[in-house]
């Protein structure tokens, strides 16, 4: 990894570091493209053994089937495409966490603006303790807030700002329990590649919503321009597409097709094909890490070692009370954050400020080093020291 | 251009191939990236040296200025997204020429439905003439289907099935002379890379459109995934986006934030930045090359000498009456269009078949050279023989 070689490097919940193998997944794809022909009846069998695969894999990695799976260019795509496309009736409302991205909250408030919809809030960002009682806490809050009303719940997965684990799966049936059944949107922007969402036994939560949304090009380490959202059976049946492409439809040379039944009415029309190659390629190398929770275990060793170094530091507060459940570790020291990443910058060390709230974000991952781990901490000792 | 060397390739209106500088830019960008690191302060230089010369060359391609320029990732967002984004009223009413493309005419149908919308054929698919006589033709149609309830004209520039250029810039005019005034979306699908779009004196067919939808990966022989869309100021100010990311706000970091107010507000999330240093590479060949009007008069060389040649074989019909204005031929033949394209392509040779009209459609670019125009005359000429 190129991106790792002259730098510290603790951004993966923005963007994670291209793999060389992945790069050159990429650039094979790409090569083969142009030497059958980019359209030409012998690049068919190649897009399909491109994409085919990696949709198989995704899948796995969601814990759902193959055909509830749609390609997006980012998580955003993944969140709002098939959010559009619901039926909506005026008056209903839409709950939305206070820890979600601006992004979606924008795209909520300009659907209720369509729509005739309201908007209520799911207080979350305070809720940074121990799982088992957050998850109890959490799901009396949102009994507190869900109303007959409710049409849709947004919730992050893994919290990007604090850092908390969300229990998507038990938000997920206490909904269905709801008379008027509202739907699930999570964005799984932190989730897919630090998470594992589907392991035998465990609740899953990319199978429990409605809208799972998620980027390869963050915690996957796969090339930026390419996610997927995993959609459920109930969303295919009700949910119309909205951005529609020659890809939606079940016989693309006719206007007067029908959009396919399944995810892929949410895919749209050309995309780059060889981010394809390169993601199934990042995957793959994680996959050969052991399986998702093994990879957990790594990433929270390294998490629970840098907060445990960040609480030792004089002015340092970790916003979490606990070692984070997964690699996201937000923490404020006496000086403004975003003078803290400009001066760590200047050593080649990069970690991002968050606005609300205001403080630092440092993210741990399996190519995370203990010694890495400990110049950002003793970078961090040098800047809150006296001189 | 490897795609170039071990076929005849005729499908430029499908895509174009890759030049070899471009996809080594693109590497370049991302390997450039890593250096910098995905996410660090030192790599925003970098994406605005990326982002910003491509949006003020397309904008200088399409005659507009930059604020109105805003990156999708292929034709059909950038003609649906401002699309969804209009104010309608229930009973209005969209027009759409008979030669629009299925994606497009799918999300039509379906904005219909949602907003009660009526739906109207503009017929175009059999003018197949001189320029000034169908201009003409063109627009007397034009003024038999416009009705008061008339609230948009979906028109593609260059037709993809004819071959027929649009008078886009005397419909907008037409359009402005209605009390309701229609908006006018127009598909550049076919257009950018092959079409002057803003030469000087000419007639401005993507100033004038309120959506100029286009795409890098044909003519432009740019890379799969990304595309550009001019907007007019008018929908600037009236139309809303729709599919909301971070890339939408004026103030990314946060939720309270307003959009953009220049077209970006169209654009989305995290896209593939290294495609946008392939694309300008490929616009700048294409500059080398002449300007607009040169560059077409050698693709339409190309397009006439096939054009003529087609029409001395035996039992084969071109759809044009005249040369084409542009680099698409279509054209039939006694055979089943899908079994000559299957038996041209086993000889390396590529075109495609088109549905409506059912038919074969070659182009001809730049890089088409007399003797491969004369090697698919003698190809077809061998398939129409008595063997």
């Amino acid at each position: 990894m190129p991106a790792l070689a002259n730098k510290l490097y603790f951004n993966y919940g923005g963007q994670g570091p291209l793999p060389d193998p992945s790069l050159a997944a990429i650039i094979q794809c790409w090569r083969q493209i142009q030497h059958l022909g980019p359209f030409s009846g012998e690049v068919w069998p190649l897009i399909e053994r491109t994409t085919g695969p990696l949709r198989q894999r995704l899948a796995r990695w969601f814990g759902v089937a193959a055909h509830r799976v749609a390609f997006t260019e980012n998580v955003t795509s993944g969140c709002v495409l098939p959010l559009w496309g619901l039926p909506w009736q005026q008056g209903q409302e839409l709950l939305l966490s206070d820890c979600e991205h601006p992004g979606v909250v924008a795209a909520c408030r300009e659907l209720a603006r369509r729509e005739g919809l309201g908007l209520a809030v799911l207080p979350v960002k305070d809720l940074r303790g121990a799982t088992a009682e957050l998850d109890a806490a959490m799901l009396e809050r949102l009994d507190q807030v869900l109303t007959p009303r409710t049409r849709l719940v947004v919730l992050s997965h893994l919290l990007w700002n604090t850092g908390q684990v969300m229990p998507i799966a038990a938000v997920a049936e206490r909904l269905r329990l709801q008379a008027n059944q509202p739907w699930l949107l999570v964005d799984g922007a932190q989730s897919l590649g630090s998470l594992p969402l589907a392991e035998e036994g465990a609740a899953n939560a990319a199978a429990a919503a409605d809208i799972y949304a998620c980027t390869g090009h963050k915690w996957c380490c796969g090339p930026e321009g390419l996610g997927a959202v995993a959609l459920s059976e109930r969303l295919l049946g009700e949910g119309q597409p909205t951005l529609i492409g020659w890809r939606s439809l079940s016989h693309e040379g006719s206007a007067g097709s029908g959009f396919h039944g399944d995810a892929r009415r949410y895919e749209v029309a050309t995309s780059c094909i060889p981010l394809m190659a390169g993601l199934n390629q990042s995957l793959q190398l994680l996959d050969a890490e052991g399986d998702g929770p093994r990879r957990l275990e790594r990433i929270r060793a390294g998490s629970r070692q840098l907060w445990q170094g960040l609480r030792r530091l004089p002015g340092v507060r970790t916003l979490l009370e606990l070692p984070p459940s997964a690699g996201l570790v937000s923490f404020s020291t006496a000086a403004n954050p975003e003078l803290v990443v400009r001066a760590l910058g200047d050593q080649g060390i990069w970690l991002r400020s968050l606005e609300d709230p205001h403080c630092l974000r440092a993210c741990t991952h399996l190519t995370t080093t203990e010694a890495e781990i400990n110049q950002l901490l003793e970078a961090l000792e040098r800047l809150g020291g006296p001189n």
